[in-house]
C-alpha cells in the first residue's frame, strides 16, 4: 500500500478538536476531512495524525496521513483543489502528496512543535481574540525564562497531563521551551519528540504563574518530582495554542 | 451638554453591522454597545458614529459619541474598562474621553479611511478568512491603478452606490483610492470626505473585474456618467473591509 500525506492549517475555534467522535454530529476536523476524501475516494480512509489537537486549538503544520492504493489513478493536485472547495474557509489543505513507504503522520514523526500566544494589553485587541490568551496585566519574562530552562530535557511530565496514555508511559523529551516578549504580549514555543495530553497548556499555564509571581521560578524541579497533576498550575486556554510543525527524518520526507 | 467620545475596534463576523435594529435580538455593534452603556449610565444614550458599517464589516478606528452630562461624576478610565467586560472579546473601546464642545463623531468627520484586503492565494489561510475576501487567482495590479486614479476626486459616485440617502445626496470627494500587491494578494485604500452606501465595496468590486481583464481600464469616466447602479460591477463581499481611520478637524480633537 502507499501512502498520502497530507499537509494542513486550521483555525480550531469551531471544532471540537481533531478526534472524530462517536456522535457524528459534533464538528470535529478529523470528521470533515474524512467525510470529504471518502466523497471523493468513494471509501472514508482512516487517518492518522501528527497532533490530536484539543477543541478550540489551531494548526498550521498538521500532518495527517492515509494509506490508499497508488494503482488507482488518483491526481492529488486535483484532489487537493477538491478538498479545498468541499472543506471551507476554517481547514485548508496545503499540501498533498505521496509519501515514502513506510510513513504514517503519527508514528513516523519524530518532533512537534507549538506556539502559545498571551496577550497582556489592558485593551485587548478584537481581531487576535480568537488566537491569542487575552489577559491583561503585566508578566515578568525572566523568571519565565529560568523556569522554562529548568523543563527542558528527558523527564517524566505526569505532573503536566491531564489523561496519561495507558500505553505511552510519561517520558518526553522537551527539546526548547522558550519565551520572548514581543507586541503586546508573550510568545511560548515548546518543541518535544511528543507531547503528553494538554502538556504544552499546562506548561504555559504553569509559566504564567511564575511571571505573575505566584509561583517561584526554581519551583519546577519539585512539581516535575510530584509526579502529579495537582501540583502544576493552571491550564492556559484553547486560543492561544497552534501547532506549527512536525518534523520527520529525511527518509520520511517526500 | 457635554460630549463623550469613544474610539472602538470590532470584529464585525458576529455582527449585523453597526446600526441598531428595531427588532433587538439583531446582534449589532450600536445595540450592544449602547446597552453596555446604558446599563452603566442608568439610560441608554443616543449613539453617533462616523461610519456605519454593513453586515460583516470591520472597524479598527471607528469613532462614537454621546452628549452626556459633565456635571454627573463620570470616571471614564473606570467606565471603559467596564465597558470592556462588558462588551466580550469581539468589541473593544479603545479610547473613551470627554471631547471638545460641538463634537461629533458623524456629523463633525472630515474623512474615512476605509482598508479591502483580497486574498489571491490558490489555498486560503484559515487565520485570514474572516478578514479577507478570498478569490484565488492573479489580478493585474497595474490596469487597477489606473482605473482608480481616474475614480479619484470631487464626483457623483450614483453609479457605485446601493441605497442613495434621501438627503445627503450623491457627491462625494474621494482623496485617495490606492491598489497595493502584497503578501498571498492585493490591498486597496479608500479616502474620501465620506463615503455613500455600499461604495468602497463597489469601488473594489469594480476594481477587480479590471484586474481580471474583464473590464477596460478606461471605462470608470462612462461608468460614473452613467449615474446607474448597474453600470458598476459587483459588491465585493463585506469579510474583506475594514474600516481604518476617522479623520476630524484640529479644533474637534479631544
Amino acid at each position: 500500500m502507499a501512502v498520502v500525506r497530507i499537509d494542513l492549517a486550521y483555525d480550531g475555534t469551531g471544532f471540537r478538536g481533531w478526534a472524530r467522535q462517536r456522535d457524528r454530529n459534533v464538528r470535529t476536523v478529523e470528521g470533515v476531512l474524512t467525510e470529504a476524501l471518502g466523497k471523493l475516494l468513494g471509501d472514508e480512509p482512516k487517518l492518522s495524525v501528527a497532533g490530536r489537537t484539543d477543541a478550540g486549538v489551531h494548526a498550521e503544520g498538521q500532518v495527517a496521513s492515509f494509506e490508499a492504493d497508488r494503482s488507482i489513478d488518483v491526481d492529488l493536485g486535483r484532489m487537493q483543489r477538491s478538498l479545498n472547495g468541499m472543506l471551507g474557509p476554517e481547514v485548508a489543505v496545503r499540501r498533498l502528496r505521496w509519501a515514502p513507504a513506510g510513513f504514517n503522520a503519527r508514528f513516523t514523526a519524530t518532533g512537534r512543535e507549538y506556539r502559545y500566544r498571551i496577550d497582556t494589553a489592558e485593551v485587548p485587541d478584537p481581531f487576535a481574540a480568537r488566537y491569542v490568551w487575552q489577559r491583561p496585566g503585566r508578566l515578568s519574562v525572566r523568571p519565565m525564562r529560568s523556569a522554562a530552562a529548568a523543563l527542558v530535557g528527558e523527564r517524566d511530565f505526569t505532573s503536566f497531563c491531564r489523561l496519561p496514555s495507558p500505553t505511552a508511559g510519561t517520558v518526553r523529551t522537551l527539546r526548547r521551551l522558550s519565551v520572548a516578549a514581543g507586541g503586546t504580549g508573550v510568545e511560548i514555543r515548546a518543541e518535544a519528540n511528543a507531547f503528553l495530553h494538554q502538556m504544552v497548556r499546562s506548561l504555559v499555564g504553569t509559566l504564567v504563574a511564575v511571571g505573575e509571581g505566584r509561583l517561584p521560578a526554581d519551583s519546577m524541579g519539585a512539581i516535575l518530582t510530584a509526579r502529579d497533576r495537582s501540583a502544576a498550575w493552571q491550564i492556559a486556554p484553547p486560543r492561544g495554542l497552534t501547532l506549527v510543525r512536525v518534523r520527520y527524518s529525511p527518509r520520511h520526507r517526500p
